[in-house]
């Protein structure tokens, strides 16, 4: 999966990354098999996880509209414990919210030591939408990039890995995936002026993109760009780093209480 | 499921609730199955209480140690979407916890509309443990029954459904499931010397478990006495109490936006 990885201190150019790309699987029956394995071995993955509380798991989801960022977290969290995995969705900011720097909000939501944590929009609004809507200068922008480098750092030094996903999709499937949403009856009602106003700035949203990502995409927390046309081979990709995430972190069972002597251990 | 409905202002004896029972569904592996079936709909119903954002769903699991909480949560609730599900595990209150009223830590942790909200113990807690280890006098006791059900009628005022559910285990049943876990080098970690001490307890936490629901089971959130020496019938049970909870909340798909006109709109 690395050939997905954004290159710390690189600059990239998401024209050069393609959104149709399926080139690590192409046989879409053999993906869809082994994301059920690769969910089962999440689901063992994640209690050892739970059992260890030496490390968390943080998963920021980024994208466009309708890049499926909910259907990420539907078909590849649907196998994990809801009992150790919260789930946060970062709207806009409340009054009292906005009242604080723009990491007040998201630090309390960051997952404690045992815990998978998945942020359905992110911190990293406070550098993309905002810069579309020209709400911060370049010089805010730059600042807070390093602001969420020495945060996201801070979280790694105590434990968490962090995994950050721009799920990618052409301007050309978002105009399928609305239009399906403006034909389906069922559907409609997930359909916003808003999101159809935001389309008209896609261009500039590629832009903030580009520029967060590369300017985040630490050792610490490196960004992949996700391609994501498919919605079959994202969730592949996705539960491909997941997996591998937690297989890395070499978690092991807990050692028991040392004062208990098994041994001679009567239940009475 | 209603003969395991705690009738509301009747006074209970546990020993009249067999944990041995299984008596809805005699074959395991048809319960098994069903289970499955069960939670393929619990998915589909979670999808719309999600989108209707009208109601929620609480859970609440009390029972004895190694009663099959967590195993409840990893079985029953796997197939939900983490995305609107939300489980607390309430411990040992804190310092600061103890220094307000015992809902003060709770209510912050209740479902919003859209949510489905699991509660790995509860307040219910405050009137268990406290009144085993004489932490709280009889008077207090029945004082916070009221609270409880006064706090608990808030919550279904507001659109929440509650489920109280009583996991109910033989104390001979805890000896096989304590032993199990001395026995397996993998589990010795999840035994503590507390969880030996609190089994000499059991009479004691009968009565207190016989008063709480006794007088906390109300027409607006009632009491479940569910048999779970068996962990698959537990499992089928509660698979169907969840999945008929959100079937009666009679849930609709949102309508759409108003000001759209979606018959003229294209997607430029």
């Amino acid at each position: 999966m690395k050939i997905y990885r954004v290159t710390p201190d690189t600059r990239i150019k998401l024209k050069h990354a393609s959104p149709e790309d399926t080139h690590l699987c192409d046989d879409k029956d053999a993906g869809k098999k082994e994301i059920e394995k690769l969910l089962e071995r999440m689901d063992a993955l994640q209690d050892k996880l739970y059992a260890a509380k030496s490390r968390a798991l943080l998963v920021v989801l980024q994208g466009m509209d309708t890049s499926g960022k909910d259907g990420t977290i539907r078909h590849v969290m649907r196998g994990v414990n809801p009992q150790s995995c919260q789930v946060f969705s970062f709207k806009v900011p409340t009054p009292e919210e906005q009242a604080h720097d723009f990491l007040w909000r998201v630090h309390p939501k960051t997952p404690p030591k045992g815990f998978m944590g998945i942020f359905n929009r992110s911190h990293y609004e406070d550098v993309l939408v905002t810069r579309v809507h020209k709400m911060i200068s370049d010089k805010e922008a730059k600042r807070r990039f390093k602001e969420i480098n020495h945060f996201e750092k801070l979280l790694c030094d105590n434990g968490t890995v962090i995994l950050k996903l721009f799920l990618h999709i052409s301007k050309d499937e978002q105009r399928v995936r609305l239009e399906d949403r403006i034909k389906t009856p069922e559907k409609r009602w997930k359909l916003s002026t808003a999101d159809m106003q935001e389309r008209q700035n896609w261009k500039a949203y590629e832009r903030a993109y580009e520029e967060a990502l590369s300017a985040t995409s630490t050792d610490a927390a490196p960004w992949y760009i996700i391609p994501a046309n498919h919605k079959w081979y994202r969730n592949w990709v996705v539960a491909h780093l997941v997996v591998s995430a937690l297989e890395k972190m070499n978690l092991k069972t807990p050692k028991p209480d040392p004062h208990i002597d098994f041994k001679n251990l009567k239940v009475k």
